[in-house]
């Protein structure tokens, strides 16, 4: 496992927050100290920090530092100040579930802690931040070993975006079983879609196997169905950014459709995320917001020259959300739940506490 | 209609082929001037030019424009140069039916020749290059007139590749009804799917639509899936470079995919093409050889920096087979044919004669 790519320290005795910047991998492995507000939300909003579980990490580690600024003599003032902070960062990205759920439960530590002296919040916030990134890292490792049991020494595992050690704090999510299973000598081939605009399947996930040792293949995401008919798969491993009561999981644009290959060529589908990622607010996938990014995202990024007419309109949505009955399992650190997931997941306690009305 | 854009003119007086490189689109439009065997197979073989019809039409010039060269003083000596000359432009690309079939086609008229004059030969052959491109113009425009009764006004027509102008000599096979439709003043809604790796899609289809004034929106691949899922696409308009006897259909890599996804959302899935796509030697879909190209298209082409370890795999086929269950119709300039389509096309007389054994 790549430690030294785990994502989101703090820095300077918890003023500042450290990140690789996920932009310029794998070309450049550069270490980012953020202290202030809007260079911290802008680390969301460009994609240097990414995937739903790191951010939620960054996000309370953003808030600590954020916090520590705070001139307030009392407690309501500070409480004030990190709620403003909280919105801001909040306001980052719509889609993943882990932002704003780590930031509710950062707020609710403070409220909880009402009337407290301030430096003595500011240590417990440094703590919950520090358990909340140690939790993931143990959820991470348990959703692998559940994950494991899905996959024999030979498959041939297709990947989405990234759900790695970079998007989250170690292992990874849906890359986890495969990282583990490396670990463990099986012997699996993986195939990473490239995952356009942002190339988050090439530029991390098939560095993030490559260093790891693992067999792996990139392919561009229109040669997914050919991979499938010719074979070479037998299980697609995807994250998911909020998942709805009834098993309908948002996900990097892109997945829906893989999802649907996987139906028509009989290659099961996973998904794989926290029980955080549930959101009992979303009865169905249509109640989950799809950010929609900039065109330039399409026309120019990371390439040296525009790939299409300036004038040209781009329609750009970053996530999009796949039918629970595209999905053969999801995988959580508390099991493996199969529909029907209204059911399934309910009785398996797979409910996020609802914090704010 | 960009008759500016018109790809392949003899230039010269007949000694060499100007085309337009597409490699440079939509960001420079330069023509190129090519007289040497070399540089006229690195032409196909690059992508500069490219297109099923347009390589068909461009390798008829090349030869033409290659046997100019000859210094044979008799029929056999020019002949066995013709034909050497042919086999190198016909290993150029494996997979489209036109490359080899015009150079049969001009092989042919130089066989029934057989005793004539070089200059006479050479003259006749001028004509034959010309006629292949006078009817393939005829033929897009007819494909356009039978397409255009598929759709209505206000139609959402998703694109994938450039089946337009650039791809053969005018109008277009897939994009021929949509240009035409402008003309004529409807109001329709183009959707282009970017095409990786080289971006056709991007770089050409929504280049010509753009130029044409229809209201187009560029898209990455992986989010066909959503566009669909939001009823923005009333049907999908498909080239193809090889036609099985079954209807199986080879084009550019990832349509295969898309006819998955427009089956599961329910939208007509076409596919446009000159009947002499129609290969008999095929039975099915998995009778046509599929090129494979190299990985650096996937790491490198048109980025300013690697998107991937260096180290990466990558795996590349140009082309995939879209079954024949999942397609429509196929629209040819013989007329709309449907399943079976085996019958349906064997019926309407849409049979290449098979000239080599």
């Amino acid at each position: 496992m790549n430690d030294e790519l785990t994502n989101v320290q703090f820095g300077g005795d918890g003023a500042t927050v450290r990140i690789i910047d996920q932009t310029l991998l794998p070309n450049e492995t550069r270490t980012l100290e953020l202290s202030e507000a809007y260079e911290l939300r802008e680390a969301i909003v460009s994609l240097r920090v990414r995937g739903a579980p790191a951010i939620g990490i960054f996000a309370a580690y953003a808030l600590c530092a954020l916090a520590r600024k705070s001139k307030a003599s009392d407690y309501e003032g500070f409480s004030a100040e990190v709620l403003k902070y909280s919105a801001f960062l909040d306001s980052a990205r719509p889609t993943a579930v882990n932002l704003g759920a780590q930031l509710r439960r950062m707020e609710k530590l403070v409220e909880s802690l009402s009337g407290a002296r301030i430096p003595l919040i500011l240590e417990a916030m440094r703590e919950e931040a520090e358990l909340i990134r140690r939790e993931d890292i143990e959820m991470c490792r348990t959703i692998s070993s559940n994950g494991i049991t899905l996959i024999e020494d030979g498959y041939g595992i297709m990947t989405y975006c990234n759900a790695g050690p970079l998007a989250t704090s170690r292992y990874g999510t849906a890359l986890g079983p495969i990282l583990m299973g490396q670990e463990r000598g099986m012997s699996l081939r993986a195939y990473c879609c490239e995952t356009r605009p942002l190339l988050q399947g090439a530029r991390l996930t098939a560095y993030e196997l490559d260093a790891a040792g693992v067999d792996c293949t990139l392919i561009c995401d229109n040669m997914a169905s050919t991979v499938m008919k010719e074979g070479k798969i037998d299980a697609v491993f995807a994250g998911c950014d909020r998942l709805a009561r009834n098993g309908d999981a948002a996900n990097k644009i892109g997945t829906g459709g893989l999802a649907i290959l996987a139906k028509h060529y009989g290659v099961p589908f996973y998904v794989f995320c926290p029980s955080s990622t549930f959101d009992p607010d979303c009865l169905t996938g249509s109640d989950i917001e799809i950010e929609l990014r900039e065109p330039g995202e399409i026309k120019k990024m990371f390439f040296d020259r525009p790939i299409a007419p300036a004038g040209v309109k781009c329609y750009n949505p970053s996530f999009d959300v796949t039918d629970n009955s595209l999905i053969t399992a999801i995988v959580t650190e508390k099991g493996i739940f199969r529909a029907p997931y209204e059911q399934s997941l309910r009785g398996a306690g797979v409910v996020r506490v609802r914090i704010t009305p």
